[in-house]
């Protein structure tokens, strides 16, 4: 058993080359999902006192640690982008990544990154919560970040992150002042708006 | 509470720009705190269930998580180099850092920073284990990696990390095994080993 959790680490230091959209905070360097996996650890451990008591922490470390392993082979998909074969690439790096394990600790491993992606559990959608929310506070203090190379709108940020309404209701309202702040501010221009009348 | 929290999320990102020794394993550049605490705590998740089932998992993960965090203002200090000042640099930013939190929730971050450098509980010493073997299977799998580097000798791989037989002997025999093997392939030069003679 030590040898396959070993052969598994090893096969997981590929999530290191992973890049991401986002940058770190700060920084102008993509980040990779490794750091970002670990970042959502953290903010879990600090967040979940503060506005999630109840829930089971465990879990919910145990899921942001594996959400995105399967990325070692099915790559990062840009979350405002193509999503077409993403399920079934993630699908088919879970059997493999998960196959590398014991029987057991693979299947309980499957089962948790399942959790996480259907995101009906309360520990599940506090996790993707923080999975969203993550990349707005990086783009908003880094003048727009991602949202700006892509030309991302504010409709759209508001749209993809409106689940994080499934979280706490304080996580909630300070994602909406966020992304407000960040339209006001023009880091997301708002569809809507027209051009100004000119003369 | 919820401000505090994000704002010691945001002042975390730093740990991004830390730079180790070590590279991640396949790769040349070298590897951040970040990402390296993400290895930690995906190896704790695997090896828990093979080798140490019944320690306390949640509070393991904790510590990994936040291991490094005082590294942000102090720092990384490579364990084959000088250590002066370390533990005074890293006192000082726990301090700082913490600081930021809540008053309860800073006390357990630093409560748990400090279980984790004490490493005298069944959990740090898990926990400390983790953190010296996984540089190890690194440097190992690419081709000597930062021994290399820095000239580090089999005596001083062996010195440090014997205090991995504090954790479960299975990861200590799996470390045994893999310190001979690059000894035997010449990535760690034995230090009593003389120049044969010539002519």
């Amino acid at each position: 058993m030590l040898a396959q959790a070993i052969q598994f680490i090893i096969e997981s230091e590929k999530l290191k080359s992973i890049e991401r959209q986002t940058s770190p905070l700060g920084l102008s360097r993509r980040e990779n999902s490794a750091e970002h996996s670990w970042t959502l650890t953290l903010a879990a451990t600090v967040l979940i006192p503060a506005v999630a008591p109840d829930l089971d922490q465990l879990r919910i470390l145990q899921m942001l640690i594996i959400h995105d392993i399967v990325e070692v082979d099915a790559g990062d998909t840009f979350c405002y982008g193509d999503q077409t074969g993403k399920a079934e690439r993630e699908q088919e790096s879970a059997e493999r990544l998960f196959g590398l394990l014991s029987e057991k600790t693979g299947k309980e491993f499957h089962q948790l990154w399942r959790e996480f992606e259907d995101n009906e559990t309360p520990e599940a959608r506090f996790a993707n919560s923080l999975d969203r929310l993550m990349p707005l506070i990086q783009n908003y203090h880094n003048k727009g970040g991602s949202w700006i190379r892509h030309g991302v709108t504010y409709e759209q940020v508001y749209d993809r992150n409106r689940q994080i309404q499934n979280g706490p209701p304080e996580l909630w309202k300070y994602t909406e002042a966020l992304i407000e702040a960040a339209a006001n501010e023009g880091l997301l221009p708002r569809g809507f708006e027209v051009e100004p009348h000119k003369g």
